[in-house]
């Protein structure tokens, strides 16, 4: 064992004598007693020196121990209901093991280039410690979700030889002697694959697009899970992640001073409307959107805040999906496609859709979109041999996080964001 | 709901009329008596046609119901001691959803080019729906391992400013105004800083070497998972996740044929030894290595194959490991890194090592390594604001699921493998 304890399980050592060893987070004192914010384990605990009750080399590490030093302490758990974990430490030792010179994040306020240049030392703030906290749970939740419902974990690749929707976003990287390979946009394509071989199946990993954005919704390497099944509930699937984040990530959540009543209101069944139906919605509250547009994220707003919890949007024109889309029976210019978008200005959180089944239909809808057919002859096999009814999404993990979060920049949901402007640190 | 059964609950419905939906793994029949093979949810069971009992249409179906059809039943789970899953199911009606012509992969046998070639298909075979169930448990179990101990997971970046241990065998992708990126092969740089905000972490995701090597043993694509924390215990996690894999997939192994003895034998505590000794050992099975030179597969086979059980060797000379590895105190020219090398010739699974800790140590590593320090000025930040020691280690999934899955060659290990000479499909 390591010989050090950690500031969660304080709690249950109540009285008696503790090690600790840490990063300071904060630090004030007044003549004959000083206060050090301890963080350690991602969690913080207050520590009290009193003058009187150290030696001198102990007060004098105080002195020294500036924001972000690293300190070994000995003391007595004690419990404060006024502090966040409900202890403090009353300290009997204090040892400085390296002093932090001139740490450049300081209480006042930083521009976000500034941040972001930072980034391996803003993530120690609390508001970013919260929201790691949260993505950490709701990537474990993903994984549970599926588990539980004896779906396979398929990781799809991510150098791939061909464009899933278009190359005109794509990273591209020399691959030895085969010209170029692209960087994944999406893992659905060999999930489909996978789906014929073992039922159930999801990946879940980086996707990549190069696309010359700059909004606050848009990252050029995110997570994404999509899992692919005859059958899919979205609905439990956003219930059961809102539903994790809320009974681990109470600490995260205060921290973020989330109303956490707006999480608790996800909660079955989703208002569904058609495509059609959202632009009778959009129009009768005054937008000039047509139908045949697709939703900005005014528009997604808007339908999500008229229910004030996540929306299922169906039946989209084909123009405006992806080339592997079912088309509906009833009507084959319209997509069974179905997104979720998020209420609070989250957006889009969830794209899905039945796939075409059909052999000769996904054929011409490849030649429709002048994709690559020799490339995707792989993918037509799909549907030579023993096709299938099934369908697929795409959650992007960023934006729910977000959304959990309460968090209005994706940059603050992954750890490392890379941006059009940003690629270190 | 579906309205359709899955294999795997069928134990819970003897006797009961069930509905499946699935591909024809394997079809016989003589005269007045049809068995289907159905594969579905990645398990197969038996379908009984007795000409007499099914109507003219459903015995015309199993006509047509070739290799690889996709074929709607119904019929009578009953028991069956002799079939794998303990059931089959007498059919009472039969249909072909889709009729599969000329499935290219058949019984006989095939070369690895051509069924490379069709990897979007082999993965339906039984030996590849096996090793992937196993990679799925190993994956999930990884999660949960780090989870029940407090570990947070801490996404590192895939496309990087700058190489982690040199540029040779990078792969490079033009990023906007910026040159290129680098597609990462380690997300240990990144996790460390998160280690100084959250305590334990990990990451888990894939990584990428553009080694011009042809081995069974290198991937240019591979998934990696890396723990960063004060204090961690190798032979907890390998035992850990070898049990999983024993208790969850005595299904899968039983149809590779692995010797689970073998893995039942993964047990603390692993032999340790120093590279020192290691040498000597081989030297006295009459090896010519010297002192200084690294382990090939050959030296890694028999060290580990002299115990019969996972080795633990550290204490390796500097030269052989990466810039950031913490001298022995005793003798800096030894690094503190411990390497876990599996038996039965699947080699290193894992490689880690105590970082160091100290600024100026490291910069002048990173001037010896001929490293561009600019590029490096986040890493160093961490030895510059409240430095602490701390350890980590990688292992890479493929390596791990070969040894489990008792498969020689990484390519069967990953979904969609990515050699040299290989990225289609």
């Amino acid at each position: 064992m390591s010989g050090w304890n950690s500031i969660p399980e304080l709690g249950a050592l109540l009285g008696e004598e503790v090690r600790l060893r840490g990063w300071v987070d904060g630090r004030r004192s007044s003549g004959r007693i000083g206060f050090i914010q301890l963080r350690e384990s991602g969690a913080t605990v207050q520590l009290v020196i009193s003058r009187k009750e150290v030696d001198e080399a102990s007060w004098e590490a105080l002195q020294h121990a500036t924001q972000e030093s690293t300190v070994a302490v000995t003391g007595t758990a004690s419990a404060d209901p006024r502090s966040p974990g409900g202890v403090e430490i009353h300290v009997s030792s204090l040892a400085l093991v390296h002093g932090a010179d001139g740490y450049p994040i300081t209480p006042k306020e930083h521009g976000t280039a500034f941040l972001m240049d930072h980034r391996h030392l803003w993530l120690r703030s609390s508001r970013q410690r919260a929201v790691l906290r949260i993505r950490s749970e709701v990537c474990q939740a993903i994984h549970n979700f599926h588990r539980e419902r004896g779906y396979y974990l398929v990781d799809s690749p991510i150098l791939t030889p061909a464009a899933c929707e278009g190359t005109s976003t794509l990273f591209e990287t020399p691959y030895f002697d085969h010209g170029n390979a692209y960087l994944s946009q999406s893992g659905q394509l060999y999930l489909e694959p996978a789906a014929a071989a073992l039922g159930k199946v999801y990946c879940f990993g980086p996707t990549f697009r190069a696309e010359k954005s700059k909004t606050r919704r848009h990252l050029m390497e995110f997570w994404m899970v999509e899992p692919e099944a005859a059958f899919l509930d979205f609905e439990d699937f956003v219930v059961y992640l809102a539903e994790r984040v809320l009974e681990h990530c109470a600490d995260p959540l205060r921290v973020l001073e989330r109303d956490t009543s707006r999480l608790e209101a996800i909660r079955k069944p989703f208002p569904r409307l058609r495509y059609a139906e959202a632009i009778d919605l959009l129009r009768n509250q005054g937008s000039e959107i047509e139908f045949g547009d697709d939703f900005g994220a005014p528009e997604e707003t808007s339908i999500a805040e008229a229910f004030e919890r996540p929306v299922m949007v169906t039946h989209y024109p084909t123009s405006l999906k992806a080339f592997y889309m079912e088309p509906d029976p009833d009507d084959p210019t319209l997509a069974l496609a179905l997104d979720v978008i998020a209420p609070e200005g989250y957006g889009e959180i969830i794209g899905g859709s039945q796939r075409i089944h059909d052999h000769d239909l996904l054929l011409s809808r490849l030649k429709e979109h002048d994709l690559p057919i020799e490339a995707f002859q792989w993918y037509l096999d799909i549907r030579r041999y023993g096709t299938f009814e099934h369908s697929g999404f795409g959650m992007g993990v960023e934006r729910f996080v977000a959304w959990m979060a309460g968090v209005p920049h994706l940059r603050e949901t992954i750890p490392y964001p890379r941006t059009m402007d940003r690629i270190y640190p």
